[in-house]
């Protein structure tokens, strides 16, 4: 067909392209084919050799005309918990501002929901991955795993796990938790319910099962329930298994379980709660047994939010830097794409105790 | 090259596994490439022709091999507020349980990315959209038009749109508000103030002024409004515009709002809150002046959540059917997916009065 050959001669070839601009063929394909991530920089040098060259494609043509842009893909535990709808504004904010869209799924802490998840992503040709994921051990990661064997980086957020070698960025749950239970205990409280617990249906007959259930669990509920525990030894109270909630982490379980501590004839004057649900489940039971707080039951809690100020009493919260925690990630994972490579890191950032009004001293006291 | 004309023979076409299949030559390709929508039951005898005729292809093994499902993308208007994180919830369970994952942006209420959250899904090759958009006008929808165009079936849900022939799943907006301001009124309330109003930065002198504010609002917005005003109406209450509040959709302005209000002489004595940080905002105003709810000033609001439950006093507050409107509005999306092709419709779900103890009659009368 002479009249290809005839025209070759006046279209370069990718690698020429690739030669012009001084890069891989691979990444001069990538920026040509629009698909795949290239660096700002590297695609703007294609770009013009392209240009000088005078190389068009139909895929270059069609990828200029949509303005696709790059884009990021997030996995959340669950989107209905505002703390992670917090995370993915600090992600979407920080992602936009650098020229990159994101795309959220989310798993509801369901593990095969999340592996699902991660293929979707890695079918749909992300760039890269920020997740929050819902696997505790080296068994559950092969998913996180499969992504970084195709090359799509992958930043971890909320939730280090310990069997990947991988960026996480996280806040500081165990000092957190224990600036909170410090605070209940400097008011006098000893006598200190642990609202949501490990997720097993044994109650922990020791310290060392209950750390052993919690090892088992998610990296957040382990290091609060840490947190708990470095208060109580730091002035030596006693660890009661009694007053730490087992069983699923629902608002209805929340409730059953303070009742029950609030019931018992050595009762709870003080309640640490670890997530919304369980603030919100400990207010409920004490609203039903006529418990008034913070004069009957003082209460701690994950994490702040507008109702927290408007509650009568106003509560005393934790309020994580979620914003900050999802800006964080995304410009970790960014900069790892646009070719950065230090040292795989654990950011951890500080949360902050809110004091209102939901703290008094005990009334009840058993010591 | 003789070997591959001696194999070619032994390797069936697209076109020969279509005809096995009785099916379309794009159905086949669609199926056998792995890309874009095939209804379950094509797609089962596209692969067994395939399987038949022993037809095999680098895009059929990685297709096989990943175990891609099929997905459907979802643009929201703030994946932090509560409402569209439930709705979420509703999209995915029904999606997930027919076979479908969901991909999800958030827009923020920001038309710049809505157009971009559309593009990057159009990229993506989702199989249809469902959106809450920002757009208010037919000048604003020209990015749905696209994907409409691309073939890719949209539902709009939440909000209607009325420039677009579109499937709209939605609530009760206008029958929910005058319930909530009939039950204002039955309790014997006259000076109602409604927050949130128009996003203008006019107060509107007249009734037709405010009607014409909502008009270039969200439709949801004015909905609201159109029902504050039904039960005005009905029971012969003058509408004054000094209790609409104007200006951003923010918590703090609901705050100074409220408070404007409850210092006029004639001053409000219950409020109709129409989002929840306009329900939080009215009631750091009303703590704040050291007014009690409901017995200086009583509340109902949009929307229900397990904090209202815990306050004190528990807020009567109104239910909008969450987790039901999302998953209605996947099943009109994958109903029209797999083939169905009813008659564009709205389907409005209702909501529910929880009615709890923040109304009581009025201390001061107007009248």
């Amino acid at each position: 067909m002479p009249a290809d050959r005839g025209q070759a001669s006046g279209r370069p070839t990718i690698s020429e392209v690739a030669a012009e601009a001084g890069v891989g063929r691979a990444t001069a394909a990538r920026t040509l084919g629009g698909y795949g991530y290239v660096s700002p920089e590297l695609r703007e040098r294609v770009l013009a050799a392209a240009e000088k060259l005078g190389y068009r494609t139909n895929a270059l043509a069609r990828s200029m005309s949509t303005g696709v842009s790059h884009t990021l893909g997030v996995i959340v535990a669950d989107i209905g918990n505002p703390f992670f709808a917090g995370l993915m504004r600090g992600i979407s904010d920080t992602s936009r501002a650098r020229g990159f869209d994101t795309l959220v799924l989310s798993t509801y802490e369901d593990l095969d929901q999340e592996v699902a998840a991660t293929n979707v992503l890695i079918d749909k040709r992300v760039d890269g991955v920020i997740i929050a994921s819902a696997a505790t051990t080296g068994k559950h990661v092969a998913h996180i795993r499969a992504a970084m064997d195709r090359g799509i980086p992958v930043v971890l957020v909320d939730r280090a796990v310990a069997a990947l070698d991988l960026d996480a960025v996280v806040t500081d749950n165990r000092d957190a938790a224990r600036e909170a239970v410090e605070t209940l205990i400097a008011a006098g409280h000893r006598r200190i319910g642990f609202v949501w617990g490990p997720s097993t249906s044994r109650t922990p007959a020791t310290r060392r099962e209950l750390l052993a259930d919690a090892a088992r669990g998610l990296w957040t509920d382990g290091e609060r329930l840490r947190g708990y525990l470095d208060a109580l030894d730091d002035a030596h109270i006693p660890f009661d298994p009694e007053l730490v909630m087992v069983g699923p982490k629902t608002e209805a379980r929340a409730t059953a379980e303070v009742a029950r501590m609030t019931s018992m004839s050595d009762r709870i004057t003080a309640v640490f709660c670890t997530e919304t649900d369980a603030v919100t489940g400990a207010l409920r039971a004490l609203r039903a047994a006529g418990l008034s707080c913070p004069r009957d039951v003082a209460l701690i809690g994950f994490d702040d939010s507008a109702w927290a100020a408007v509650m009568e009493p106003p509560l005393t919260m934790i309020e994580q830097p979620v914003h900050q925690l999802g800006a964080k990630a995304a410009q970790v994972l960014l900069d790892t794409l646009e070719g950065a490579d230090p040292p795989r890191e654990m950011h951890i950032l500080r949360s902050r105790l809110i004091v209102r009004s939901s703290v008094a001293p005990p009334v009840l006291g058993d010591s």
